[in-house]
């Protein structure tokens, strides 16, 4: 058989597969309580209002021949506008000449990665980060050091000390982090822009959860500071990623890109030499139900994420032992949870599969040194009240063994 | 403002935006009789049997819940049971795990460059050769040199002369190639095969008009020989690249790579990182349909096709003056013109545009070394036989002129 490996490309040596493996052949166990996924539930996906859309422009002759034609590699204007509007809910003035459409947030990752990253250089993201991130910039062979969060000691002089060049980027997901469902305070986002400043460096802000909030407020994105700071969107330095994956359902692959013009025309040039468009029927579809859509089911999910995320906390709270803690997520699907230094997760999970029959995903996968040993994500996202508890519950068997032996 | 350009990638250098703005130009003229553009009638989309399978799928609660949410990044396991069995058409023995579903062929162009191409490494294309393989290759900072075609005297030890290390691949579209029109015959495939053995490197084939013949009949797909030879296809060393862009409609974004399955889990974990998977509605749509619809809408436009194509060949022999001469293509959608070596077709375009109100592609746009200056590519997939033969009637007007002065 034909050796490939001596034909490939250097970066493929930074594409690991174990962790995504893991994560797909675990979701498709029937028996499992799944903490592990971190998908939005699908009884709760608005298919009547996507099906009469569907229907609405295929039915329409002249829209028809404009929907299942190639279309534009930034993306339908009338979507774009519409996306430019809405984003006055994120505190941000912008114009359609702002956003490029992209197949779900997930491909901007990578199109950020291709614009920005040469082999070598310097990414910064934070311990832990959002496992998809790592794979997207992966292929484009950087380094990477930590960006500095909530109760960071590193100072803007030691960056310089790890090497003469500068970073490229910051990576960061302000609200309900994934993995560890944190959010960003109005003062950490000042400092945080404060810091990419001294370090002459743009940020990039990732926001797939943001309509998922439970209790709280959001601060003011990133990119309204830095525009608002900067006299206007085309002169900051901010990259903001928006997805309707969690907003109205995933399949569509229809994500988004904010950021000034000439970042903007560089995206649509990557976007057009990766893959032309993104399906213009599906973008045709969303621009026709998002405006009521976004916001109803918005209304209509939240309810029900909150009380999964209630019950998982009161869980954790009455089976788990002294010596464990987690996060208390304001908005999103996920719960981070670190325990004693000695337990190593990644042996935990398979004990908690075998015998507790739940998963979770070991915290070494969100961390691009491999470190975390220690820590799990948990989400609450597809699972009801009750099974939480007791899923919950099995694990904290789990827990308490592994802490004693 | 913000010098971006101080943050960027190398690979950026290599990203012009110059021919890919101008096609989008011309594109949107309303007065203009467009051979620039390369795609397909909208008249002619299925537009009912999609609107269809998009209620039958969305009005199943069971269904839609699947349909909605995401899925894994190879592909709808159905649709790729169906293009394995579809494969049978080209000669092609394989299984769904042989498959991996992308965002059109374009993707898939975008995935090999990731997988294989390594900064300064030389790839081998046409020349001319596609556009958009140049556009998607050069993201990863390849070198170019001549893939050996019909009537080529390259010899096999000229490549080991030009450098230590063998090139990574050869791209070629072996039917109706956009921009030529040629299709490579039997021999001709076998001889390239042979090439690609005494070199030591893979073939990529890119076969999206494979269904849009209108005379003579396709030889075996270089996958099918290759695989022959090879006593299967894991054994082989050719990667297929289909698409439903030109079979079906290009609205979905849906293609695919048919590769020996070690080359498939590379690309499937590409797939992952660079944007999860293909819209999942989208592609069970496609395998709803694509039984019945991939062969009846083959049988509609072909005619519909065939006689602009017939048209075009017999305006360029009514009109065009001596010295020019073009191909004659048996399919899919171009045809492409010689002048006479002084004539700049770049310089032609600005005439032709302004004065005959005719608009068509030049040839430098398809040459990786910018050269092919007295060449053009002509498109006759949107215009009827009548408007064909004016605009050519009205564009022989303007090379004659251009020959003489």
């Amino acid at each position: 058989m034909t050796d490939w490996s001596a034909h490939y490309a250097r970066r493929v040596a930074r594409m690991d597969s174990a962790e995504v493996r893991e994560l797909l052949a675990l979701l498709g166990r029937g028996d499992l309580t799944s903490f592990a996924g971190g998908i939005p539930d699908p009884s709760l996906f608005p298919s009547d209002a996507i099906a009469q859309a569907y229907a609405r422009i295929l039915d329409d002759p002249r829209l028809a021949a404009v929907a299942l034609q190639y279309s534009v590699p930034e993306g339908y204007l009338p979507l774009r506008r519409w996306l430019a509007e809405d984003m006055r809910r994120r505190g941000v003035s912008c114009t359609a000449d702002n956003i490029v459409i992209t197949n779900g947030s997930q491909q901007g990752l990578d199109f950020i990665g291709k614009l920005f990253i040469s082999p070598g250089e310097t990414v910064l993201v934070s311990r832990p980060t959002f496992l998809g991130a790592l794979q997207a910039f992966n292929a484009y062979e950087p380094r990477y050091d930590d960006l500095p969060g909530p109760g960071s000691n590193r100072t803007v002089a030691s960056y310089a000390a790890s090497g003469p060049e500068r970073p490229k980027f910051g990576y960061v997901m302000p609200e309900f982090e994934n993995p560890t469902g944190r959010t960003l305070t109005h003062a950490d986002r000042q400092r945080l822009l404060g810091f990419a400043a001294a370090l002459d460096i743009p940020l990039v802000e990732d926001s797939p959860y943001e309509t998922l909030r439970y209790s709280g407020e959001t601060p003011p994105a990133l990119l309204s500071l830095a525009a608002e700071q900067a006299g206007g969107i085309d002169n900051c330095r901010v990259i903001y990623l928006g997805t309707f994956s969690k907003s109205i359902a995933p399949a569509f692959r229809i994500g988004w890109v904010v950021a000034p013009r000439q970042v903007i025309e560089r995206l649509v040039l990557i976007k057009q030499a990766s893959d032309i468009q993104v399906s213009t029927i599906n973008q045709m579809v969303l621009h026709d139900i998002a405006a009521v859509v976004v916001a109803s089911q918005a209304e209509r999910v939240r309810p029900v994420y909150r009380a999964r995320r209630d019950a998982m906390l009161a869980a954790l709270h009455r089976h788990m032992p002294p010596g464990v803690t987690w996060t208390e997520p304001e908005g999103g699907f996920f719960i981070w949870m670190t325990l004693p230094a000695h337990v190593d997760t990644t042996r935990l999970l398979a004990t908690v599969v075998a015998e507790a029959k739940v998963a979770f995903v070991p915290g070494t996968a969100f961390h691009a040194d491999r470190s975390g040993r220690h820590t799990l994500r948990l989400s609450f996202s597809l699972t009801d009240p009750a099974a939480i508890d007791s899923g919950i519950a099995r694990l904290a068997v789990e827990v308490r063994q592994a802490i004693n032996s």
